[in-house]
């Protein structure tokens, strides 16, 4: 047996975990939570579907493959909601990385961790357009069910703004149509009202 | 509103209803069937972990995005097992991946039709290693699950070998892997015994 196809593929079998991870929000037909992996195969669909609104020339290729591999720290610890991350959960998640992707060949272990760090650091333009993407979903999974985790977690508007502006740092044209979306999200009484 | 990009999220989020096309295979763990949406995020990230083992040289970004498009078409009618697709249900697949790539901008949705029908017609060196990678986890899964869908639908170990020989168009190596396990599967008893 080839022993870097099988290093390869104890990693693949242990990466299937994250399909038995559930996130915070619903499908968009409100069925059932959604599991990381498929929000995962959703998010590279949609970047390479409106890559053009990037606002950096972006390597896509780098992009699909940084949010193939940016949600496998969560295997181990689970998926911590947006609104509650802090320093604790991200370190988790990063031993997780750091574990999982040591079942690969060394310099292939090495380049998908560093690839999983860019995505965290938010620096390149790939990992800001990647970042785009990953926060576009939760809201218009939350805009199509009731309020969903918005409600759940008692988010503002100036919370949901705040905690989503960032987008605009990977494509103008997304932050336009998400924070319309919030706002009349807001106006529809789909989070928690200000003051309260 | 961006007239491009809202036609591009009519389509994204149509296409989230194949996190609701169940397979018949189960995850790993055996807890459940897997769906097609996490099984396209694996085997994403299955080609661009072994793309080195593909026969010829391949231009990964065009694998990926074959990979996230290539089920879409089973939104419709549903997922069809490799063991009794037909004419009729490959059909039912294509007027429905038609039907989804046309709520794209024009010249989009027809790319995209042409990266699905690339897929199918099994001719370049991308779409070989793709479908070598697609085939690669129900086997997988299989032989971690006392057999799962090859007792289901009675597949022998000759059928099991004519139905993923393919496999090694796009990966000799990946084959060797998959040939084994399939002997040693109906070795086990995971499949249907010679003659019944």
């Amino acid at each position: 047996m080839n022993e870097r196809l099988s290093q390869q593929l104890e990693f693949l079998k242990k990466a299937d975990g994250l399909k038995g991870i559930n996130r915070k929000t619903c499908l968009l037909d409100g069925t059932r939570k959604e599991n990381s992996a498929e929000h995962s195969w959703h998010i590279m669909l949609t970047a390479m579907t409106i890559a053009e609104h990037s606002n950096e020339n972006i390597d896509l290729l780098r992009v699909m493959q940084m949010l193939a591999l940016h949600d496998l720290g969560e295997i181990g610890p689970g998926d911590t909601p947006h609104y509650l991350k802090n320093a604790c959960s991200e370190n988790a998640e990063r031993l997780y990385a750091e574990e999982i992707f040591s079942l690969l060949p060394k310099e292939q272990g090495r380049k998908y961790y560093q690839i999983w760090v860019e995505f965290e650091a938010q620096e390149t333009a790939e990992a800001k357009f990647a970042a785009a993407i990953d926060r576009l979903w939760p809201c218009i999974q939350n805009y199509h069910n009731g309020g969903g985790s918005w409600l759940e977690f008692k988010v503002s508007l100036q919370k949901a703004l705040e905690m989503n502006r960032h987008i605009a740092e990977g494509s103008k044209p997304l932050w336009e149509y998400v924070e319309c979306m919030l706002r009349d999200a807001s106006h529809q009484g789909l989070m928690k009202p200000p003051g309260l």
